[in-house]
């Protein structure tokens, strides 16, 4: 079998990462990456060596005027691949996906498209099985991403009964300037459940999961409060084990300085890490407690990255290249270097 | 029975208002505040008509030098009290205690001091009649005040068996220019419980209380997410109902624009409220959910004002002057301008 034909529709924040990606893998090429508008990320882009695409007729003129050589339209693009990762903006994978359709490539979609858009939800270590061979699925957000690796490690080893979490969500990514807030905290929304609880239970659809989030004045990384009910006994060094088993959860000491998401991501710059990322979730070890049934712990939630590793572990699952998912994580890991 | 003479002992965030709210008693007098070190202030205070006393000898020198008058040594003003609010920073109450005693004044501290070094751990409207004719009380802390404000109107209206609640504290007051974060979200501690559930537990010994907290980039107001279990029935009405009987609760909708920590400071600086401040715990209406026996609901405490009115419900309490506290609550009110 060839390497899998890859492309990446949307050169933002998820779109830009899972092309660096794809092209770590041994099994797969990036066909191409479909910009909308000429802009300095495409100078990257040419030296990282991506075929560009443009992606409307619009775009074409737009990347003529800028100077800009592409290979042809995203459609040209999307027939030579066996898989498109759709990373524009919320919303358009949704009007995008008639046109896979029509062409009949596989298409894996991100958090901000809706559950009903797809066959499955997907987080690589929770329900890599239930994406095998599937046309359309999407790579849940990096809040609903974060939240069911954990609690779905917690569901396999002891069982869980009910899970309620506060999420205090970063305000903005790292270069967005025109969001806030500055300087409040933001209901977002105020009700319960905040769309994280539901969004979990398309990956963990057996589980009572209620969320409420706030916003604040960051842009490092989200922090989730989590309490779990559990169905069985268990210490605090028996959910450091189960935590442990993870290969997408890492387990950090505020104790030992890694005591705020600054300190975190600081550490993920000293790894090494490409953008300073940490695709892992972090779980304050230090902060989990057991008290009775119930659990309780915190995490933080590298937005920009956490995702990433689920798309490439996504593509190996709907073209069915790889079955078991333990396998494609291992692979996937090894590649970004991760844990 | 003549005016209840105050002095305020200690003149930063909390003490300059309590000072102003003392003024505003008409059975009290601001007999004096004392402070450390000449700055801005003694101009506002000498405005005010405060008596100004020097802490201790050194800043006597401090005063001379500043060329500002002062009236005598604090303990020539304690002498003259029936009650002294120690409004000084965390621990400093502590050392003063013994001052205290031996001159025979009754004394109110702030949360900062601990709830073994008193006789009565205080929140006005749960448990008044715990500090009546006390000589140590403690006031509890901003956030142990907005939650034990809520939970105890739960508790009286129906029974609460458990609380869960993550506290998203503010990193600094407003003027505060060398306190952090500046972009990170900070577990405080990374440990459950934070202090405050036991705190909780000073004025509502029966109940379990777990808290974790996060220290955020803002400066306005903490929010609380807040999970209660009940020991009965109540729909959201019901709530609401319980939450509107107290005179210290402020219901706000964040559909009608109030849907941050920023809009409801900016509502009381529209109300004309002095220096913006909120000292009512703001819960956000449209938050409040059951589900099944469980109450979630999120919540936003002034950190610089909330312990206001408590400090002076307090002064008619240990005093003995109000026996009642719904009375002295209403004085207060009314006198501070509140709901």
């Amino acid at each position: 079998m060839g390497k899998l034909r890859v492309c990446i529709n949307g050169y933002g924040t998820i779109g830009k990462r899972v092309a660096d990606a794809v092209k770590l893998q041994e099994d797969m090429v990036v066909e191409g990456v479909v910009k909308t508008r000429a802009d300095y990320s495409c100078e990257l882009i040419r030296e990282r060596g991506y075929p560009l695409y443009a992606a409307s007729k619009e775009s074409l003129e737009s990347f003529k005027k800028a100077n800009v050589k592409v290979e042809g339209l995203a459609e040209d693009l999307f027939k030579k691949c066996d898989v498109v990762v759709d990373c524009t903006p919320e919303g358009i994978g949704a009007k995008y996906k008639p046109v896979y359709d029509s062409i009949g490539v596989k298409a894996i979609f991100q958090g901000g498209e809706k559950h009903e858009l797809v066959e499955a939800s997907f987080v690589a270590e929770v329900n890599y099985e239930k994406a095998l061979n599937k046309r359309f699925i999407r790579v849940v957000s990096c809040n609903t991403t974060g939240l069911s690796r954990t609690i779905g490690y917690l569901d396999k080893s002891f069982g869980v009964r009910k899970v309620r979490a506060t999420i205090i969500r970063r305000g903005a990514d790292p270069s967005e300037t025109k969001k806030g807030p500055i300087n409040a905290l933001v209901p977002n929304p105020a009700k319960f459940p905040s769309h994280h609880g539901p969004d979990v239970q398309t990956i963990l659809p057996h589980l009572e999961v209620v969320t409420g989030a706030v916003v604040t004045p960051t842009t490092l990384m989200h922090v989730h409060v989590v309490n779990a009910e559990l169905k069985s006994d268990a210490s605090v060094e028996d959910v450091v084990k189960c935590f442990s088993r993870s290969k997408r959860i890492r387990l950090i000491d505020a104790a030992k300085g890694l005591d705020s998401t600054a300190a975190i991501i600081e550490y993920a710059r000293d790894l090494g890490r490409k953008r300073g990322d940490l695709p892992e979730v972090a779980v304050w070890s230090d902060s989990i407690s057991v008290i009775g049934r119930e659990v309780f712990y915190m995490q933080a939630v590298h937005q920009e990255s956490i995702v990433v590793p689920e798309n490439i572990d996504a593509v190996r699952a709907v073209t069915g290249s790889v079955v078991e998912g333990g396998k494609s994580v291992m692979l996937t890991n090894q590649s970004l270097g991760l844990i």
